[in-house]
């Protein structure tokens, strides 16, 4: 959950009440390749009624892959479209310090609970100086005590990694706005390290496949882009991993990540969808990513249906 | 040279007329760390009076780091500035394909003589066809016979390669709109592959140290970094490549460019305007890079005066 309970010191009693589930909410294109609001909106109230909180312009969201313009315009739909901003934690961090501050500064004052944020990711091997300033300069610039700022840790697809170091470092210095961090690293020691060393940090794991493991030692929860389409099954682990069926809810979303991780997994995500809800145009992705073909598809139903998952 | 006499077919025969130098454009910032249209369009034309093209919004111009809004804004001011833009080519490749669109048709609206396209460089390894249909979708939304598009392939920092196969696609489907690329790989074999596949394609190198190699098969010049600050001398080993002298003018552009690579180069560049200027404010550069030490400058122009240039 991108709630403001998540900024105070729960973390570590690994009993906290405020775990929860988000979804890297999928962007509908139109066939022209412009954002759908309309499509947007609906889908994005479709999870949350499932009790999924909303991460849009992640990497599943193609979000590198929106202008400015218009992230700002789908993330005023949302507001406008009656979702509780309180569950929303847009992904603002761009390679641009103007543009990132742009949309920190909107989502606050839309009332998100929370923004998540990538460093810039142009150049490589920067200094832990220059994403220290990075990051600081956002949170001058915007100037709201109401910022609830998430790092987004993404080594493999960023290039641009998350040191403890620097976490440290942005904690003493905006204690109460740096309040979490979603690791895509997929690597279990980096997230306990960090458990470990910033009690009250909120640590959400990147793949549910470490949900139950990140639960059980006072993780904040799960964002994956698989909650786009399984993440029912996600907040029905977070309401009962103390419970003895706890192992048995993480082996199904286990058995579901391994059936579609071959494909490529946004296109796959979006034919899912398009399946769902009979509604082809969310096949469409936004170059540079390319549709899924009709044999991939074909292979990942087989593999979903024989793991269980009837599609 | 950004012109349009560099989309003929004039390059294998090693002695076209039409070579040139351009530099990416050193961005200055202000202490708020805003862009200065003044001292960028100042500069600009200081460089475009010793005969140098410019290539705003590249690598070392900080291009990434600016948002669409800020450049569309400082392209405005160089042509306002009368800056002649039949010999500007600036960077217009972003991660979104509509700020692509969006800065592609505002340079083609100012007649500038070409632009320079980095591919999408969020998602790694994306599909050839992925690629292909991100270059097509800019021309085709661009849609304006008078854009001429050059692609910049830069593997180490934008960790997005462009294949042979991919460049030989694009100029069956766009000839006369793809005209050329920057390698800035460093990769002498792989200009040289270009050079011989695709006669008449305009290859500029990213390195000068390969200046007088390049142009010997038929180059269409240099792009480089470097530029900024010995542009007049790369002006002059365009001019006299042919010479016996020539051998000795590349010896020198290497010496330079060895005496300052070791240094984290933009930072460094600006540092030597700063110098050259006596205008400090030059020194600023954008998170996440730094601005250089007073340690490293010292060393840095301890090396350049060793190498016989005074600083």
């Amino acid at each position: 959950m991108a709630t403001k309970e998540h900024s105070g010191d729960g973390g570590c009693d690994q009993g906290r009440s405020d775990q929860g589930v988000l979804a890297p909410v999928l962007t509908p294109f139109d066939r022209d390749l412009s954002p759908d609001p309309k499509r947007f909106v609906a889908f994005s109230r479709v999870l949350a009624q499932l009790g999924i909180g909303l991460a849009p312009f992640g990497t599943t969201s193609e979000g590198n892959s929106l202008s400015a313009d218009e992230k700002a315009m789908l993330l005023e739909a949302l507001a406008a479209g009656g979702i509780d901003m309180s569950r929303v934690m847009p992904g603002t961090g761009t390679c641009a310090l103007s543009e990132t501050v742009r949309l920190t500064a909107q989502a606050v004052k839309l009332g998100c609970g929370g923004v998540l944020v990538l460093p810039p990711f142009y150049y490589k091997g920067v200094t832990e100086e220059g994403l220290f300033r990075s990051y600081a300069a956002v949170i001058d610039k915007v100037g709201d005590a109401r910022l609830r700022l998430y790092l987004y840790h993404f080594p493999r697809q960023s290039q641009v990694p998350l040191s403890l170091g620097l976490i440290e470092r942005l904690l003493k210095t905006y204690p109460g706005t740096v309040v979490g961090i979603k690791d895509s690293s997929g690597e279990f020691a980096n997230m306990e390290a960090m458990r470990k060393a910033f009690p009250g940090f909120d640590v959400f794991t990147g793949t549910e496949a470490l949900g139950l493991k990140m639960l059980r030692i006072g993780g904040a929860g799960i964002i994956s882009a698989n909650a786009n389409v399984n993440g029912a099954a996600m907040v029905e682990l977070i309401k009962r991993w103390r419970d003895p069926e706890a192992e048995g809810l993480q082996e199904s979303l286990t058995a579901f990540r391994v059936a579609t991780q071959d494909f490529p997994l946004i296109a796959a995500l979006k034919a899912l969808v398009a399946r769902a809800t009979g509604d082809q145009v969310w096949r469409i992705t936004r170059p540079p990513l390319v549709d899924l073909t009709i044999e991939a598809e074909d292979a990942m139903v087989k593999r979903l249906e024989r793991a269980g998952f009837p599609v």
